[in-house]
């Protein structure tokens, strides 16, 4: 017998739609549909959705879940690639978009103070109206929340200068099961009192408790930046690039790379600003004060040309917006290639991308299927996309095995099967080839001092 | 009756001689006595000290010391502030002071791996010498360990640009109580499977298990580096003067104060590149590039100029080193005004630095005492040295009672008894009053998933 109830009974209803009144409680069917699903294309049907506004509302609807054992699912935009959000023991899911002020910006402080719902773009756009910076910024930045990118601890271009969503959280204010209340942390950046619990909860992906207010660091905003696209005559000659760069002592704020399948695959539809010959791109930012954007452009310049790059283009500004439109196209080009994908993010260690790329690409051949690479360079991150077409049964079988092989491949070289877009289900069964039995069972373990009925987020394998 | 060992019997010290033959374990009452305080000056003698020279030794001890119910103090060079590494109920204190070999230090990964017991500015040297930079930098940095920063999640000077040393950690290998040994991430730069374990014991001061090896990301070398010396007529004004650089959009990789009383004693008995009627002052520093510093160098400038300041020294190399000789004599300078000082390290939001200050000066006065405030301006983390005759029963109590108040007042701006020092034996009848009932009982339950017998650094109110 299940521990978890059993469904969603007349008596829970009528609780949710009191706690929640107007259409702060969803119930209906075609409701419903629309919080079963995240961007993996996993599906579960949820038995109810709730709307807090408060975190009152949050503290009492985790007081009634902890009792009637309620699987619950928290949930915000649903961009999550690996199905975190997806509720798939039935239960509640509980959209926290209506709690979506940003309560403070603060330029003394350097911390910005705001609720989980609040779109990650429209923080920076607020923080930067008083030339604040928050550096994450994972590809969703501008649908997704702040809660949801320090739920899975997101990633993004800018992590190799300025790391990932848990380097900026000062503060968490989390309900857990049971309706406690936790204020972790706050606005001080300086704090080794009792164990971190705040770093615990990013990346927990709501396994530990609803957050209802979040504190997170800023910086001053960088004044200029500017951006190079490089070509190459191949991979290896592009990670020699890449090197060059980093031995130069620049530190860029982005350090991207595609391989050749991906401008192939970009050239179907678009002119890009590359030499036909390239057969692997680098796209590389810097920011800082516009003298020393200008000293780093340069010096980042005379490092790529001393690796003979096929093509290079500098810009800064609608220019460089410009190179980021070829960026920004691969995702959308991948489909003139197969209407399908398997969207993967391994990460490796970073002196071992061009092996990892390069074994990407014979697996996919192995298995009768284009791979195409590419991602966040400086600190490891592969996207792996594994073109198929799934109508066709074989392909999408022979593109499920080589996605196994590409994450023990990953493994093999040190890397990790997820760089930024967590387990989830769709990687669920990996997570033992990563994690040893004693790590999975103290991770359990911890999650039970949080939430001893297993209510938050079950049925992920984690 | 303690759960623990009364005491180490014949038989224990046989199976620990055996374990860690020749010097490997000390039981003479002198070779104790050097393991039985830390900088704190608290003081308690262990039973005995081992000094494994691998982790194959560190696991069987910790498999004895586990089923023997023995107190476990993991120790490295002894340089914390707060009695953390004191042995407070006997026990066996571990050095880890012979696994102390720099395994790796990569260029293409951007890691170094590394046995706890490096000293950190060895680890930065060797880190140089390949242009590399590992960035965390307390002010112990010459003495102090990898390992031990780690336990105790250091911070230090450039935390204000570059983070504290948790911010560094990408893998660690632990050994738990009972023998188990955990490897917790490791050479990629990102990864988001599971719960971040490693970052739990990062600050965690061995009261989750003993760290045999450890891996650290790394960054290209800065090339330059400047540094300014600023003097101002009032605290106000320097805290106006940090405000513009920032302001101005520039992040400072260093940002430190002090305030009149500071500047006081250092002058008592040397020169300082300051002006007579200087009151307060920054020292900041900017590095990079050296194209990107020197504009940086102009800016900050300028703006500390919009500010009105007295005097302005600026330099770079030998002539930096002279700035920041005057912030290394503000330690040995104290004791100009009083033999002895309680040195503490509250925490507070950055904007409430000058208020903070303020109030540590009213606290000083009203306990007819002198206080020194000096510090990481650029987090919040103010260093408050509280001086006295501790040969002076009423100036000892008179300091006890003031600090329990400055204290109070940094809990009282929302900041933290410690950014950086942790709490130890010294600071931990304090913790209840900043961390609630509900987070002390989860960390607990979260030590006890780690060590359920309790036996890593026991005693310390945490």
């Amino acid at each position: 017998m299940s521990k978890y109830a059993p469904s969603l009974t007349k008596a829970h209803q009528a609780f949710l739609s009191d706690l929640f009144p107007h259409d702060g409680c969803v119930l209906s069917p075609e409701g419903l549909a629309v919080f079963s699903a995240d961007a993996s294309g996993e599906r579960a049907m949820p038995w109810a959705v709730v709307r807090p506004e408060t975190r009152e509302q949050v503290q009492e609807f985790l007081k009634w879940a902890d009792v009637e054992r309620m699987p619950i699912y928290g949930r915000a935009r649903g961009t999550g690639r690996v199905g975190s959000a997806v509720p798939s023991l039935g239960g509640v899911v509980v959209s926290m978009l209506r709690m979506n002020q940003i309560l403070d910006v603060n330029e003394d402080d350097f911390v910005a103070v705001v609720q989980p719902g609040v779109v990650t773009a429209d923080l920076q756009a607020a923080c930067a109206a008083k030339q604040l910076f928050y550096p994450p910024d994972p590809a969703s930045v501008k649908i997704s929340t702040i809660g949801g990118n320090i739920a899975t601890c997101a990633g993004g271009l800018k992590a190799v200068k300025y790391g990932v969503t848990r380097d900026w959280v000062l503060g968490i204010e989390a309900v857990l099961p049971g309706g406690r209340v936790l204020h972790m942390g706050g606005r001080s950046h300086k704090d080794v009192v009792g164990l971190d619990l705040k770093r615990l909860f990013a990346g927990s992906n709501g396994t530990l408790g609803l957050f209802t207010e979040l504190t997170v660091k800023l910086i001053p905003l960088p004044e200029a930046s500017a951006s190079v696209l490089v070509g190459f005559f191949d991979l290896a000659s592009s990670m020699e690039g890449a090197k060059a760069v980093f031995r130069a002592g620049v530190l860029p704020a982005a350090c991207e790379f595609m391989d050749g399948p991906t401008i192939q695959a970009i050239r179907m539809g678009d002119d890009i600003p590359l030499a036909d010959d390239a057969q692997a791109a680098l796209l590389l930012m810097v920011d800082g004060t516009q003298k020393g954007v200008d000293a780093e452009v340069r010096r980042m310049v005379a490092a790529l040309e001393s690796v003979h790059p096929v093509s290079m283009e500098v810009g800064s500004g609608a220019e460089a917006e410009a190179l980021w439109d070829v960026r920004r196209s691969i995702s959308p080009s991948s489909f003139r290639i197969k209407p399908d994908k398997l969207a993967e993010d391994i990460s490796v260690p970073r002196g071992s991308v061009g092996q990892a790329v390069a074994a990407a690409h014979d697996i996919g051949r192995e298995h009768g299927l284009q791979v195409l690479c590419f991602g966040h360079l400086g600190d490891g991150n592969i996207h792996v996309s594994i073109m198929h077409d799934g109508a066709v049964q074989n392909e999408v079988e022979s593109a499920h095995l080589a996605k196994d092989v590409v994450f023990r491949m990953a493994l093999s070289l040190g890397g990790t099967i997820s760089g930024e877009h967590g387990t989830g289900l769709t990687k669920a069964s990996f997570v033992s080839e990563q994690l040893s039995v004693d790590e999975l069972q103290l991770m359990a373990d911890i999650r039970h001092v949080f939430d001893p009925n297993g209510i938050m987020n079950p049925g992920k394998g984690l």
